[in-house]
């Protein structure tokens, strides 16, 4: 099954969902346009469904193999990574004085929804890669920047981020690797550290790893962590390589997905210490980290997006050619397309509507990005930090729970071939599992929406998201159209049953704040149902305005009223979850054995 | 991490949520006695502990060996089978007359969970073998039950179900294998079955395939198909094996899970026709095969609890080790253990209340199906016999849903580590998502449940359901215990939306079936919010009535509570969704790309 990069979708989602004709408006892009922003999205879907697509199996079956500290990528990955980097697609959003096109993030971002939707395994590389660019633009010295970026920025040599140790996973405040001051500017780095994504692959000759590590005089806790960049290879002031450093892969993971990306243990400094230079100040390594992992929490929610957009292809591929039993209604000859079954339709409608809605709050982030960087004023950029804070553990855990669920009803579409892995359909419920996981698990994600987002400006930035979203829904209520159905009235519902579990929550972390925290992951999965319900019903609308196609029009139309009828419908129980149901979970003492 | 058969829960969902000491008291188990059974369980616990379990990472790893038409198991497979049949579990429920042990479905049940829960792909063989016992025991002739039963009551000889092909998986009408009458009384059988579960392997010294084939003057659809037996080797009339049949295994499947089962392609015939004999008679075949559907619609509800039983203990004992963060109001030195995190702890509860309540309505179920057959009227057989058909699909829906569920979260209590395949919990993820598809897909469950099972009698089957759940919430409410919370209340409102939604139903099913069919899924689903919700709330009340310990006493209840809190909040959404989002479906026009 071929990848066919949803371009159409993808511009319609960002005019009519993520404010895009509203930002070119305000010169916030320059002079680029929308014919443009079409043209960029159509050449990287092209190269997406010609070149990279056709990896995704391969990769899967072969891995990246492992031998003697040499990662090797599988069969045919390097050239495609080689023709892929040579046509500019790495460093779409890099700065242009270092070679980066310079182009905004709501490009980046539907752009790496294609790579990532072509092959999982295969975006991983670019998306840390990107993370690491991020990190050093910001944060580290001129010289080191002027060494380092523009050959990451080409994609000449990738990006790794160093963080998780056996016993620090998501609290890095247990994290031991060391570095110690060399007298010459430079640092020694000592130490484990595990699941490094692409830290080992025979793609580019170098690797450049940013690594966590503390200081010998370093104050315990988070912040007594310094970030170092430690290239695989030293690099010579004429830019060429040097010696070896010493920093080595000791083993891959077997893992149940992402064959092909190398999951890396990474040794450091087993002779002595591996020579590192540090990113920032000292100690404040951690901060510098944050910049690069909010950006990549938006990367992996659109991984989200692309593997539900990939497995949802494929299903509706599927079943529009499988033909089983006859459905209500079938007058023609012989068994119906499964399709035309209700009940598979509803999981179809499910899995298309999910796709679109997660793809509508990435895409919204996005936008909100490039609202905090080329905002007019310090005041729009001010808003626009705020709002994509908000907006940020919301798309990664919404978006890669949908990842989740939707190829794993697009294996249930398939019936007993899904189950066979020749079929592809588990391979994309395998590769999904994942993003729930890395970057932040999606219960941090759920923490950091109610104790850290919610509460800012006093809980003004989210009732104004509120307000936002009771104004498309007096809009839908206002069209009176019928193919509405009842649109209006259940997305009213949903943003109710979000205002009252956010009250509940605001009250609550200030004198219970386990209640609080009990109710954070039902209340990310509910505030993901207003924003995508109200953003696909405004994306709709605006269709519908347009006069775009009467298909493009219906269909729109059509999903929308789905997801407000059918998947929406889950708020008000959510927000029951929320509110009174904190104490069930906080209460319960459960034994370790039945 | 090793399983431990959870009986002491099983003995007191038997108890207090399926009935069993009413059964008792009722005499339908005759002598047999709680302790009788509490001793059974716990035998087939400690095989399945010591002996199943460790089978169950090796399976995954080496797969059923395919060489040449022959299936060779895993290491170790072999002796462990052996060993446990000739135990006697094979033929726990068979007919003592011929070599079984007559015990009721209840016992079975719960020791099927345990197989499966050792290994799901270990269990996978006697099931398939069981279903065909009972085919055979319900409609072969006399010298058939006499020559091949005996062997296969102890597990000498496995069976097998031959249904699927190319073209005909959820509908059999589309079948084409053929069966010619060899004028001898035998028929010879030609064809292509995929999908055959334990098809071939190496574990026996036979194999006997119940086979769905066509007669050259069959009408066409499901009224033209016969069942045959066709045994691997034909059998001389001394019990000894005669010659190989015209069968082979031509290749076995490579699938996400459940590795060491094999999943055979069947061919018969390639030499002029295996010989068969017909079982039941000609063009009645599907009728004797569903007998042996619906109780192995029953077994695969019990892999469903079976898989989330298993994913539970393994995440709990996992959190319970795992130190990250602090948690809330944790004042011990370092780390907090991640169980304490509310949101690590909702996961855990979630997954222990999802598969407590499973397990409650698949032993409900068990029992029904006892008063089926031993009931001491006709009047209670016919009761039994039709809450069970009532039941069978909620049960097989419900519980694989779970199964799949709680395993994905079983993952993500591990965080990376879930990822990665040596931890196994990926592996438990993998096993559980064929139970979903097979035995009728879900999509196919709740089908029957709103066209076939909600409308008998009128409807008054559903509605005394609805009735007999209202009393347990009456009872819940009359308790007044404060550790109930809300428990009463959110189930009264669960029961409410139940009855809701099954009106709108019955309304739709006479003048709108695909508005019924298309919600079927939800309807399916918030009728097992229902039973389950109130099993454990009933469960929890007569532990506390009992005078169980208070720990075991304070999890039933706090289980309860969270289950009517956290879970049942689902179900009036719904039941607006069957009721108002049906037409979203089924007007939904869904191009095929974006």
């Amino acid at each position: 099954m071929p990848y066919r990069a949803p371009v159409a979708d993808m511009i319609a989602t960002l005019k009519h969902a993520a404010g895009l004709e509203q930002a070119l408006a305000d010169g916030l892009y320059g002079d680029l346009g929308l014919d443009d922003i079409t043209a960029i999205l159509e050449e990287a879907g092209k190269f997406a469904g010609e070149r990279i697509a056709p990896l995704n199996r391969v990769g899967d079956r072969e891995g990246a193999h492992f031998h003697d500290g040499q990662v090797t990528m599988p069969h045919g990955w390097k050239e495609v990574y080689s023709d892929w980097t040579a046509a500019g697609w790495n460093g779409l959003m890099a700065e242009e004085a270092l070679g980066g096109q310079g182009l905004p993030c709501v490009i980046n971002s539907a752009c790496l929804e294609m790579w990532n939707a072509a092959s999982g395994a295969f975006g991983l590389g670019p998306l840390l890669t990107q993370g690491a660019i991020e990190a050093l633009q910001a944060h580290a010295a001129p010289e080191l920047k002027a060494k380092y970026l523009p050959k990451m920025i080409t994609g000449e040599w990738t990006g790794t981020m160093n963080l998780t140790e056996p016993q620090a996973g998501s609290d890095l405040s247990a994290l031991r690797s060391r570095a110690e001051r060399a007298g010459d500017g430079t640092y020694r780095i000592t130490g484990q550290k595990i699941f490094i994504t692409y830290g080992e692959h025979d793609l580019t000759e170098n690797i450049v790893h940013l690594v966590l590590a503390r200081l010998p005089d370093a104050p315990p806790g988070t912040k007594g962590i310094s970030l170092f960049l430690v290239p695989k290879f030293l690099v010579n002031d004429d830019g060429s390589l040097g010696a070896r450093n010493d920093v080595r892969c000791a083993s891959i993971e077997h893992k149940l997905g992402v064959h092909a990306s190398p999951t890396c243990t990474m040794v450091y400094g087993d002779e002595g210490g591996a020579i590192g230079w540090l990113v920032g100040e000292e100690n404040r390594g951690l901060m510098a980290m944050f910049t690069m992992m909010n950006n990549a929490r938006l990367a992996v929610a659109l991984q989200g997006v692309s593997i539900a957009e990939r497995a949802t292809q494929k299903a509706l591929a599927f079943a529009a050619e499988r033909r089983q039993g006859k459905a209500p209604g079938w007058e023609a000859e012989g068994m119906s397309p499964i399709i035309e079954h209700p009940d598979v339709k509803r999981m179809l409608a499910t899995m298309r509507a999910s796709t679109l809605a997660s793809r509508a709050i990435c895409y919204m982030l996005a936008a909100e990005i490039d609202r905090a960087h080329l905002g007019r004023t310090p005041e729009e950029r001010k808003a626009g930090h705020a709002r994509a804070s908000l907006l940020t553990p919301i798309a990664k855990a919404y978006s890669t729970d949908i990842g989740n669920e939707v190829a794993s009803l697009g294996v249930q579409v398939h019936g007993g071939m899904g189950f066979v892995e020749e079929t592809g359909a588990a391979q994309h419920m395998r590769d999904a599992r994942i993003y729930a996981i890395y970057e932040g698990t999606n219960g941090i994600q759920a923490i950091d929406l109610v104790t850290r987002k919610i509460g800012i400006e006093g809980g003004a930035l989210v009732a104004a998201e509120i307000a936002r979203m009771r104004g498309i829904v007096a809009d839908v209520a206002k069209s009176n159209a019928v193919e509405f159905g009842l649109t209006a009235a259940r997305l009213r519902e949903t943003v109710d049953a979000l205002e009252t579990a956010t009250k509940h929550l605001l009250g609550a972390l200030a004198n219970d704040p386990a209640d609080a925290q009990a109710g954070a992951t039902p209340y990310t999965r509910l505030f993901g149902l207003a924003l995508g319900g109200t953003a696909l019903a405004q994306k709709a609308l605006k269709m519908r305005a347009n006069g775009v196609s009467d298909l493009a029009r219906a269909e729109a139309t059509g999903l929308a009223r789905f997801f407000a009828e059918n998947i929406a419908t889950a708020a008000t129980g959510l927000a029951e979850t929320v509110v009174t149901g904190g104490h069930a979970v906080v209460d319960l003492d459960i034994p370790l054995a039945s």
